[in-house]
This record gives C-alpha cells, structure tokens and sequence, in this order.
C-alpha cells in the first residue's frame, strides 16, 4: 500500500478552505522576484514588471521592495488598483481608445500618477492628446513597434517615426520612446528595426528615453539589444507550464499550483478532477499536450474539460490517484488562471498562510 | 464611403461603459427562457435550469416566474448564492467530496433548503450521510450516470444499483434518482441504461422519483427518453456560437455578445479587437474555427488570443473594420465568457438598460 500522495499542506488547505484552490508559495515568490531584479540589474536595465499575472498590489509593492522601477499594465482598470494601491509609476503596454478611456486616463494623470500609454497608430495619439487636454498635464506615449509578433505595433521603423513626430507635434504629448516584445528569434531584426527608428528620430530632434522590452522567456536574451532600458517581465513571479516546456523556467520556479480533489473515478483507466475550464481555463499554453501538470501524478494527462470538470487519462499512470486524493496541478499558463480567481492562497513552503486578494482581477475595461 | 458599422447602442456602450463589456438583451432573454419552458412543457417535463450559465439569482427568478420547478448548480458555491437569493429547490449536478464541502452542504440543508448533490461512487455518497448527520436532516442524492460521455457517472446500470443501494441504505439519505446526461447519439443506448436501471431498482424496493435529462442540444430530443421526469438546459437562457454551430439556435436567438473596439490596424490583413482570451476565453467550442462571430463583420476571423487582445485576420473580410469601430461578438462558449466579468451590461433592443450582478461568478469551491 503506498503511502497518500496527498500532503498534509493538500490536506489543510482541502478541509479548510476547500478545492478546487489557487495557491502560491510566497517563498517561491520572493525568490523569483528577487531573480528577475537581479537579471535586469546585470543587465543593467530598469525592472517594469507586468503585472498581469498577480492582479495584486501587494505582489507589485514587493516587487518595488525589492528594487523594481515601476510596474506595467494592460489595462486602464489595472492601472487605477494599481495606483489607488500607491503605484505611481505606471506604463501601460496598450492601445487605449474611445472618450470613456481617454476620460479615466485623464484622471489618473491629473491625480498625478505617471502613466504613460502606448500607440500604434495616429486614431490612438489623437485620443491622447485629448486626454492631455481634459487633465491638463502632460501625457508621456510609448510607440508600440512590432518585430514579428504580429500583435499589435507599427510594422516599419518608417511608421515608428512618423508616429513619434504626431506624438511630439501635440502640445500635451510627449514622446517617450519605444515599446518592443521581441519573438526570440527575431533578436538582429529587432536590433535593426531599433537602429534604424532611433537615427531617423535624431534627424527629427528626437530621442529614445524609454526601450521597453518584454517578456519572460526573453529574460536570457537581456543586454542582447542594445539601447533597451527597462524589461517587462510578468510571468516570472510565477511561472508555468509554458515557462518550463521553453525552458525559462524549472519545477522548483513554479510558485502557483491550483490543488484539486479527485471526485470520481468513473472507469479504470480515467478520473475527474474538480477543477475545470473555470479554473484552469482552456489555454492550451501555446499548444501544450494536455492541460496541466499534476506534481504527484506527472503520467496523468489532464485531456480535456467541463467547466468544471477536468478528465484525466490515467492510462500511462501507475499508481493512480484514488477517490478524495487531493493534488497540486502547475497549469499551462499561470495569467489567466489568476484572473480567475478573487483571492489567491498563500503558503510558504508546507505552512499555510493566508489568503490575498487578486484586486485587479477581472479589469478588463 | 459605407456608413460606419458601430450601432449607436454600441457606441453609447463604448462611450459610457467603454469596451470590452458583455452585454444581454433582456427581450432576448425572456423569449428564450419562454421557449425552454414551453418546450418543457410540451414534453411533460419539470424544467430545472442550469444556472452555470447566467450565474444570477435574478436571472434565476425570472426563470421560475416563467414555469421553472427548481434550479441546477454544478458547484456548491453556486448553490448558496442562489440560496441567498431565493432559490430553494436546488440540484447539485456534480460529485461534492470533503469534510468543508460537507459542513456547507450541511448548512445549506439546515436552512430548510432543498439541496440534492450526485454521486458516481461510494466515497462521495458516504460523504453525503456524514453531512445529513451533522444537519440532522434528511438529504435526497441522486445516482449520475454516464451513458457514453466519459464525464462523471457509473458506467452501467449494475452500478447504478449498487451506488442506489448504498444510499437506500444511509438512514440519512434518501435515493431519488438519476442525473442523465445522454450524448445525441446515445439515445437508445441511454434508454436502455434508464430501463435495465428501474427494472433492478424494484427487485430492491427502490424507485426512480427524479430521472434528470440535460443539455440544451437535447431540447429536440425532449420526450425521447421515456421514464425522463426533468430537464437542465443551461445555454439556451444566453445561446452561442457552439449552439448555432450545432442548429441548437439561431442568430436572433443570441441574447449575449462581447462589445469590443478595434483599437489597432497594423497591418493592412490585419487587426486587433481591446478583447482577449481575458474576455472571450480560449474556450474553442469544441474546435469551431476561431474564437467568436463578429456580427458586423461575419467574415472577419478572430484567429487568436493574448490575454487583452483578439487578433482579426482581415483576408476575407471587405469592408475591414476600422480603428475606433465597435463590433459585437458571438462567442464560441457563452458560460464561460459569462464567468470572467462581475456584471454584465442589460440592454432591450437598441436601449441601454443597466447591469446586472454576475452573483455566482468564480464561485468555483
């Protein structure tokens, strides 16, 4: 008879506050905080971490703690919990459109929290400089340049130009910079696009204060542009699935587990978790087999989803998880499982702590 | 110079709510919750919604006003929300495991509520009398039986009397019945499974009070399973692109859309939508080619997802939206885009209503 595959952390936190749970290891946490200001230091870049995966303005203050610039966002709605959560210095890696927006936005900065935006085209400058207006301030705008992602940015050095000069044409617009998220193998075509973008800005009078660069799994490719002064870095914190099948990240860096009981096991060779698409949601992680990995069942494959339920196949799995083991799951992608919870589970190590609140969760607006 | 295809009601959304926003048509709404209970009617069944789609206890009242004899929750979570809210004849569609789940189940029974969970197996039915003695109250359980799903259920009718049995014999519980949740396929396969089922039950005594059918797909096949005395439909309320895809629903029948503004055009194939896999989820409908139906634009493809961005290819698709339109979006799985906002925007028509709480939303425990 083996022994339980459930610890007794799985086992506290399944009596006390029920499954399914999303948990993190606030040790974890410290240590991977702690990594990445020390990467961007070696490289000497400044450290703007995204915040899009925590949604927590406490996580971003140990962030600040530990030596971050300032933090990103997505979203206008992350940026007003991250201020009212005392984050003043905020860059907001997006298109924001539209009068409703342009009105928030004006708040903010009027409030005097620095914020500065991103475009891409000239509809989104225009709305700025009407933000600009309403508050009466300054707006700092990044040009979001696009070097392979094919998300959004402008696609040629020659639109990034054009784009600044409209920036800088605006009486309450300042240019600031550019906004890169290099694929990783497009680090020279990203260089050359940079290159090109700051020798036809100084033609222009015009200067890079601010290269933004992005990304987790780019955090081996830091000091590889040269130029850049800051990295958004988001996942790090957490990491996941996705971040140990690229390599940038190992079982040992994987903060966030979402522990789930095992509610039935209807056939010899499958089970259900009680966690679902709700929880784990449907990201398959950038084509990922399977829909997480179970840490006390490596061989159960999680091959598909109810809402709320999660099958297993437990065919190449021996032992099996019986009826009521309760397990820890490192999901595909760590985000948008945040974004589904209200309060995320505190533990450090086998000792449960407590509860945080994922304030900007849901802050799609 | 085609006329712009943002609607005013779009545009008043976008302009006093902002984008993205989920957004329900009340006339919408009410037509379709008429139509599931006429057709429950029509085929002399008890029509017990599933309230994982709407998640709204007021949704819910408007359901039973129409006719409805109860609810179905898949999570207790759910079930004391909607508690709270009124709702008091409650199915728990679902295996609930675990000494808190027990003490909630308890609670909620206490309080005079009507709370029927499933169960596939015998941990999770001797679960169940634990928390009939900690409420000191009788709890009705139904067997869920799986007839070619490879869900949650016992495989054959031999279990299902054996599991029937061993609640029979809780002095606890009571067995009211069975929760079917036949694939369209499966009909006879079904109803074989249903009768082999009753005709073991009466060798021990046993009577099926509850057979439980559900599905939304499986309104047309309503009155096929002989011996069925209740539907769950929980779709239907909202409709998607999956039941389109299926012939479940038609365009007009769609009461919920993702209002989203195309705040990029970077490339001239090309766009992006202020709406993700955050908002719309990376929920494929199982495996619908892209990720929502555009009214205004049927053929442009949303062919994939960042977390707060929808990419648009364009190829197809003339007129292209512009920067600054805000299009309307069907999405491939309504119940989960429904779980990732707190309110939803009411509309009836071309007017702006209101919103209403997503009461149970992320209620997952």
């Amino acid at each position: 008879m083996p022994s339980s595959p459930t610890t007794p952390l799985a086992r506290q936190i399944a009596r006390e506050l029920g499954t399914p749970a999303v948990v993190i290891d606030l040790d974890v946490v410290e240590r991977n905080i702690a990594k990445l200001q020390q990467a961007c230091d070696a490289a000497g870049l400044a450290n703007r971490p995204h915040i899009k995966t925590h949604k927590s303005p406490v996580l971003a203050t140990m962030q600040r703690d530990a030596g971050a610039k300032g933090i990103t966002c997505q979203k206008l709605g992350e940026a007003e919990v991250m201020a009212a959560g005392g984050h003043h210095d905020i860059l907001i890696s997006y298109n924001l459109l539209g009068e409703e927006k342009m009105a928030r936005l004006a708040r903010l900065v009027r409030d005097g929290i620095s914020v500065r935006p991103c475009a891409d085209n000239p509809v989104v400058v225009d709305g700025y400089a009407e933000a600009a207006r309403i508050a009466d301030r300054e707006i700092g705008v990044l040009v979001e340049c696009d070097t392979g992602r094919e998300r959004a940015g402008v696609e040629t050095p020659r639109e990034a130009i054009a784009l600044a000069r409209r920036i800088a044409g605006h009486s309450g617009l300042r240019f600031d910079g550019v906004l890169l998220y290099a694929p990783e193998d497009k680090m020279l075509e990203t260089q050359a696009f940079l290159d090109e973008t700051r020798a036809g800005l100084a033609e222009h009078g015009l200067a890079l204060r601010i290269v933004s660069t992005g990304g987790t799994p780019n955090l081996r490719n830091l000091g590889r542009i040269e130029g850049a002064t800051e990295h958004r870095s988001g996942t790090s914190i957490f990491n996941d699935r996705m971040m140990l099948a690229c390599g940038a990240a190992s079982l040992e860096d994987c903060a966030l587990a979402v522990y789930a009981t095992v509610v039935s096991r209807a056939g010899p060779e499958r089970g259900i978790l009680d966690s679902g698409s709700k929880t784990l949601t449907s990201d398959t992680g950038g084509g990922l087999d399977g829909h997480g990995l179970i840490r006390e069942f490596p061989k159960a494959r999680i091959k598909g989803f109810a809402e709320e339920h999660g099958m297993l196949d437990l065919g190449s799995c021996d032992p099996k998880p019986e009826i009521g083991d309760v397990v820890s799951i490192i999901p595909n992608h760590v985000c948008v499982v945040v974004n589904m919870v209200d309060r995320l589970v505190t533990v450090r190590g086998d000792k449960l702590v407590g509860t945080l609140e994922v304030a900007a969760r849901g802050k799609i607006v």
